[in-house]
């Protein structure tokens, strides 16, 4: 098919601390690259187990051209299929999310068990096999509730970010909990720049007054508990080390893993402003059904972030979750979701508009700086850049990139 | 220019009984090969004769990026040109349909007969030659006043076709009629999914409930009065032959023509629902003025499909007639004219919302089909899947397509 | 990169006196090849003084994928700069036209002087050095105020456009104008369209009416005070003499200039219509306060046409200037600015709308011709055609834009 040759081309001049050559962003082959090579020999974020809460209910992830039905079972299974009809290839389910006791073609009603096999398919010749023609599965794995999928018949390992994430998220118990609000964004930029945008804080100040209100005056990425040597000058040696003892009480496993041995999670408790328990507008809980066993009083909240398309807050009443997929050259989606506890009655112990105002804001003023990024990086005069100090997250992210193709390319 | 090495290859993949490979239905290289090359060296249905029914009268046909003048000149005859000024190239037509004495330029008023010729362009140098720059013909044939055109400078033979066709249509009398109606839909499908779409009736069921009204229980493409075995109980061999002597009373001829030799065309009377008479909501005649000569008691109507881009049903009291041309790789043009008899009077007669009702209905159905069908074959998990037995003039159609493909490709 | 090796052989075909090869208009690859490499290789007509008229005020222009800030500096000098962060590649002015003492990149906040010095670059590796890191330059030069831009490192010659056009609209005197009406229209066809439109009046008659109101017989490109001999009756040898000496004593340099020697300009006084004075819908001026100084007697105006991308027309109250620029294969952009006195008050002494009205009109008349022309020539029906005599200044722009591609194709 295609050999991506101006690909090794442009990876060939990638170099450390510097944005990648201009058409690795900006052309057509890169996307071409990207959806059909890179991005399907990685594990990729989807959605939460509370997305597919009920036995029957399914959700759409799309990448590129392929679209994927995540589906919970009879069994209570999550499994995942191709959403091409193996009758004519038509697509089975045609809306985001859904719920039902088969998956049932809208063309000519042939019908799927929610294991992927045939059940139906009228008037076919006598030699067609129904067991043959089942649903083809993709690779799916649930990690501590965060569920990844992998489009390559070969996926690689994912047992270390297992371990790692589902050990620190256990505490909220995803599997107790429902999506309270969910929207997309479309930004006219690069997936990749939509990824390093979120990789960096350098650009917070100024850029985004809402999210800032609750986190501390390092934001993300830099001020840590662990490492937090220029934060507020209140903090000091005895003070994280007072929060640690705190911790270790309450059970809290909360050593930052950034990336272990190659691998693509990072996970980090970081320090919200003072008297900010929640990333909200006014730093108090959104949902008065906690979710964090341990009350409203701890000033920190725990972030997940993956290579190469997701990042997710968990605070003591809700969980934020974010998505990334490229839609085409210059074209991603991002998809958040905010999730409460189960229990949690919506007008009664939140409002999701009120839930989820910080990072609504939070995304369109990100948006706007993607879109200039993009359009700027066009020019003839761009030429890779040099990355800040404050922008070492976005070198990794770039290098996972790079690395991955690379191997991908062979 | 273009080669299509990769069409040939995706060529020699097809099987027998199976839908195409992928790349077939969604390229962008195989919509540059079916609108440059595959389409371009086969008869295309345009219009009818009722389109251009007076002299003066022009309708614009396009295929991809071509658009193709179909007049009527002063004598009656009805010829095709290439919509381009021999001048400077501007588009003469820029209207899907209207009428003059003249082809006249909106750029510089150069103007051509009705016969193509040029008959005036002011300022010209002194060796510039009239008589050389007169509109590009095109090919055109009237098949019992159905029209097809052709772009090829060596068009197939057509006999045949015109001979089966106009021989079963001329008791309907196309030059007595007149458009009454007439609507464009733009599908998000490939035109061969739009193609397939229309030449089963495995999907009717649940999906054309206002179709299904008027038509016996086995819809197009199946239950046909010749061989109507597993229809409704009460038509047995009996009530067949003595369908089959009135026709015969009535001069009807009434063989079902399906594909003879190679050919492209089918035409085939099919049963009405038990009371129906056209194709109607309520199966009763939507126009006063009847076409059919023999009254409104009969419960059959004639179809007329071709190869690769049209079908046609003729009622006692209408005409019904459809073109497919695609727009892009995911984009196809529907468009449906209803004719009536040219005495009939809007508002008396017929009321052009309900005469269109059920085929404005069973088109959007089959909108929604065609886009589902295209949007799952993009997934990588496509395969090419097995026709149903219902399916066998799908099945007609795509061998249709891959002959004249390979033909093409020579 | 590319090779344009299809339009190497295109550029083989063209002929002389006839419009070029289809291709050449209308196809993808053209596009990039013109935005890319012809159009890069030749000096644009970006602007004039009036749209940066301060220390601080800058201009965006586009051209492709790229950007251009015009910025005048403090010291009152006009530059430009590529319109790309040097850090991650963000644009910085994201407005069509702003104003500032530096400019600041919205995503980081590096700033840069109005000479394009890198000024803020906060938490930088400590090897980071500044003066590598200002705004690349783009080549720029003002033509008596009008200012163009050329995007290659070499760019060609321009003393002789300048003297020419400098002494002929130095009575105007661009620097105490300023802009009182901006607007841009985008047509769906080909920049180069766009262009052979604006270079005859072959088709002014019946589509311009509002044109015609205040010109002479014979329209732009044709009638000129030297070489009117076919044009009004009353104006003979005697009228014509009598009109070079008016012009000779108000010290008015009036010769047509014809791209001379291969140069890329033409500048000519035109005649209005008998009474007029300006290019207004009933040919009295349309701002009180005027901008030539020989009052409003004169029934004459200036026109400065330049190859490829623009043409200026300069009346005794008003001056209107038009930039055409690429926007896709099939997309033009269009930018009209109407300049007055910079001492005349809007609403007191012009009225915007009025002063606009002409060109608003034919423009838009001339969209649909463009748009027409391109539509017609996307036919395979399409043979390069024959220009008129009135069609010699078409000709003159076709024949640059081949020498000028063949020169960057080397």
């Amino acid at each position: 098919m295609h050999h991506f040759d101006a690909i090794s081309a442009q990876l060939a001049q990638v170099r450390a601390g510097h944005t990648l050559p201009r058409d690795l962003y900006v052309s057509d082959e890169a996307f071409r690259f990207d959806t059909q090579v890179m991005l399907k020999s990685v594990w990729l974020y989807a959605c939460t187990v509370a997305h597919v809460k009920k036995p029957g209910d399914w959700y759409q992830f799309e990448l590129g051209r392929n679209s994927v039905i995540i589906v919970r079972g009879r069994d209570g299974a999550v499994r995942a299929f191709h959403n091409t009809c193996t009758h004519r290839g038509a697509k089975i389910c045609n809306q985001p999310t859904g719920s039902g006791g088969r998956l049932t073609c809208p063309y000519h009603f042939w019908s799927f068990g929610l294991d992927g096999k045939l059940l139906a398919a009228r008037g076919m010749p006598d030699d067609f096999e129904k067991a043959q023609n089942g649903l083809r599965p993709v690779a799916i794995e649930n990690l501590g509730g965060l569920l990844f999928v992998c489009l390559s018949d070969n996926p690689p390992p994912i047992d270390r970010a297992r371990a790692d994430i589902s050990a620190q998220i256990a505490l909220y118990d995803l599997d107790r909990m429902k999506v309270a609000d969910q929207y997309d964004l479309v930004d006219q930029a690069n997936w990749k720049l939509v990824m390093e945008n979120n990789r960096e804080c350098y650009h917070c100040e100024s850029n985004h007054p809402e999210l800032l209100n609750s986190l501390d005056g390092n934001g993300f990425g830099k001020g840590l508990p662990e490492d937090n040597r220029d934060g507020d000058a209140t903090q000091g040696e005895a003070a994280i080390e007072a929060m640690r003892a705190h911790w270790r009480e309450l059970g809290i496993y909360r050593d930052l893993v950034e990336f272990p041995d190659g691998w693509w999670h990072r996970v980090a408790r970081i320090n919200l402003a003072p008297g900010a328990v929640s990333q909200t507008m006014d730093g108090k809980p959104a949902c008065k059904k906690l979710i964090w066993p341990h009350g409203d009083r701890e000033e920190t909240s725990l972030s997940v972030w993956t290579q190469p398309n997701s990042w997710h807050h968990f605070c003591c009443d809700h969980v934020v979750t974010f998505s990334v997929m490229p839609l085409a050259a210059d074209k991603t989606l991002l998809r958040t979701s905010w999730l409460v506890h189960e229990d949690a009655v919506e007008g009664v112990d939140y409002d999701p508009a009120y839930l989820s105002s910080v990072w609504r804001a939070t995304n369109e003023q990100d948006r706007l700086l993607a879109e200039y990024n993009h359009a700027g990086i066009l020019s003839d005069g761009y030429r890779p850049g040099r990355y800040s100090n404050e922008e070492k997250l976005v070198e990794a992210f770039k290098t996972f990139y790079v690395d991955k193709a690379l191997e991908a390319l062979g």
